[in-house]
């Protein structure tokens, strides 16, 4: 991967890369675009990292939450993580936003509005709950719709102030939810943490055949850059709802559709009730390809269970509610438990690269 | 936005910018790290320009599609949109990907394990049909799985030599497939095209709240870049299924589940055999804030319409299949090839940028 001595795309042949001691003064230099920059920079290593190090000291465990393809439910995944591991089991959680571009998370923890304050300790979190607290550029826009137009470098030199200046205090766990992909973003906060120890990354997906493509190379981006892979979620594995939940419309023969769920629900209490005690599934996408559990085995990573799609958690993360507060979500919340259960143990005994 | 005279990062106060004649060399230009580049680099316009220029004389059409969020079925859209060009209406297309690290559209074209082939002509196109061809990352990688771990330079660098070495030849469509935000291949794409003339962009969402969020930043990325936004299109509203088609699970009081499909499909042939001549929906995604309709009324741009979710389409989307070609997408084809019939009018009469 690239990392701080990486070599400048418009470098000369033979460049001895921007750290060495002979950067900028080598033959090879001569007439390099880079040469000044070379030879007048600092070397060794960024201080900054000493200052994220610092910051990290009094955070036990980081965790990055991943996803090759965008929309599979990674930011509401890192939520429900996020309010399971603060509100069912008690521990000190951080939550840490590094889609600058598309920030979700404001809005799936019920934060929308809030704002970021700086103080002598750094910059302050948004909180859920005493033990819950959030950082996203979402917090920072004047205007809730203003696009956020930056290249690479802007967004990285955010995610170091996301580590560096923020206040985040005494932390059981951090939780980062990433952007979709393998670019910036990603190679940035892998670099920066990857000192302090990073227990690894859980992958989200869908079942589709297009999604688990871009996971494999999730997967080979985790094994190169040396972050573990602690397992891959399923998500949206199929609808589940209960038959007396669903619309019914039917079809004139010129296409003309009509509501007729009141029609055909006293039709079924009459004639078919029993029907109503069924949960009706569709498989939305195709699953013939043995989903996210085949792909583990081949790839030799944990797989670690499948969430349903529920409409219910859709709207529990539009409102910025837990799932597991309450009974609503039942089709997905149980799914959840299960999935983070199993992933806890993974994390405390996960091999940490080069950290604590 | 950015542009050619962007002003580095770490420049000092009051730089004149890159591209001023006084670049590298006025009083404030003293100690900065890019003096030196400053001083020597080419000025004027990119020659790369020039070139990309005459690739595009020979397109008429020039159509972005661009999302907040990912997942949103962007790519399926452009897949699909490439199809009905080509396909039902006998049209000259090109169809280029420009998610580098994600790429979907060989796979949504049914064109994986082609190759990128080089003549005296420039690359070559990967062909769907005589009147369809396709650009992609996806056709350079040695292994599918093997991830791209590019920061924004490369990605840009890739993005310019599919514009500028690609033989495009006579189009009357092309197409752009981009990775969900407003980073850098945004920003590339727009300023390698807008001289030439982009006739617009077409901008795809789902009803979610989270997604309409992030489609608010696209929509003003596009008014400050001055890219006409041709309309928004509304992907998976809501899911539609023939009630024959849809499983059945009882749940017993441990929770465990059963597939009672036989039985309930039979049971229901008896006592209410109407009931199969209805569409199951389900509204995966929580509507109650208008959707996109409302948003494309606040936000004074045109809405194209709702495509529903529909299990028939992520197959054919799997498969590198067209919609279009058999009554198998009969949920979701129809309103596809109304949004599409919506559409063409608004490209040949938009007010292209800076164009022809």
């Amino acid at each position: 991967m690239e990392n701080g001595n990486e070599i400048p795309e418009d470098a000369n042949e033979h460049c001895p890369g921007p750290q060495s001691e002979s950067a900028g003064k080598s033959d090879s230099c001569e007439g390099c675009p880079n040469q000044n920059v070379c030879a007048t920079a600092p070397k060794g290593p960024d201080p900054d990292l000493v200052e994220i190090a610092d910051r990290m000291a009094t955070v036990k465990h980081k965790v990055l939450v991943l996803s090759g393809k965008g929309g599979v439910g990674k930011s509401t995944f890192s939520a429900q993580l996020s309010f399971a591991l603060a509100g069912v089991m008690d521990y000190q959680v951080g939550l840490l936003d590094i889609d600058i571009c598309g920030p979700s998370i404001p809005k799936m923890l019920g934060l929308e509005g809030q704002e970021v304050h700086r103080s002598n300790l750094g910059w302050s979190l948004a909180y859920v709950e005493d033990n819950l607290g959030v950082m996203s550029i979402g917090f920072m826009l004047q205007n809730a719709d203003d696009p956020v137009i930056w290249r690479g470098p802007k967004k990285d030199g955010l995610i170091k102030q996301f580590l560096k200046d923020v206040f985040w205090g005494e932390l059981d766990y951090l939780v980062v939810d990433a952007p979709p992909g393998t670019s910036d973003e990603h190679i940035t906060i892998v670099q920066l943490l990857q000192a302090t120890g990073i227990d690894g990354a859980i992958i989200v997906t869908t079942p589709q055949q297009v999604s688990l493509i871009d996971v494999r190379k999730e997967i080979n981006f985790c094994k190169k850059v040396g972050v573990p892979v602690l397992g891959v979620v399923e998500n949206m594995s199929g609808l589940r709802q209960p038959l007396g939940d669903v619309r019914f419309m039917r079809v004139s023969e010129t296409g003309e559709e009509r509501d007729d769920t009141e029609w055909a629900l006293e039709y079924l209490r009459k004639n078919a009730p029993e029907m109503l005690n069924l949960v009706a599934c569709s498989e939305v996408f195709d699953t013939s390809g043995g989903g996210a559990a085949k792909m583990c085995l081949e790839m030799g990573v944990p797989f670690l269970g499948k969430v349903p799609m529920d409409p219910q958690l859709c709207k529990a993360s539009e409102e910025g509610r837990s799932c597991f507060t309450d009974q609503r979500c039942s089709a997905s919340a149980p799914a959840l438990k299960k999935i983070i259960e199993k992933l806890l143990p993974s994390i405390s005994s996960s091999p940490r690269e080069n950290g604590a």
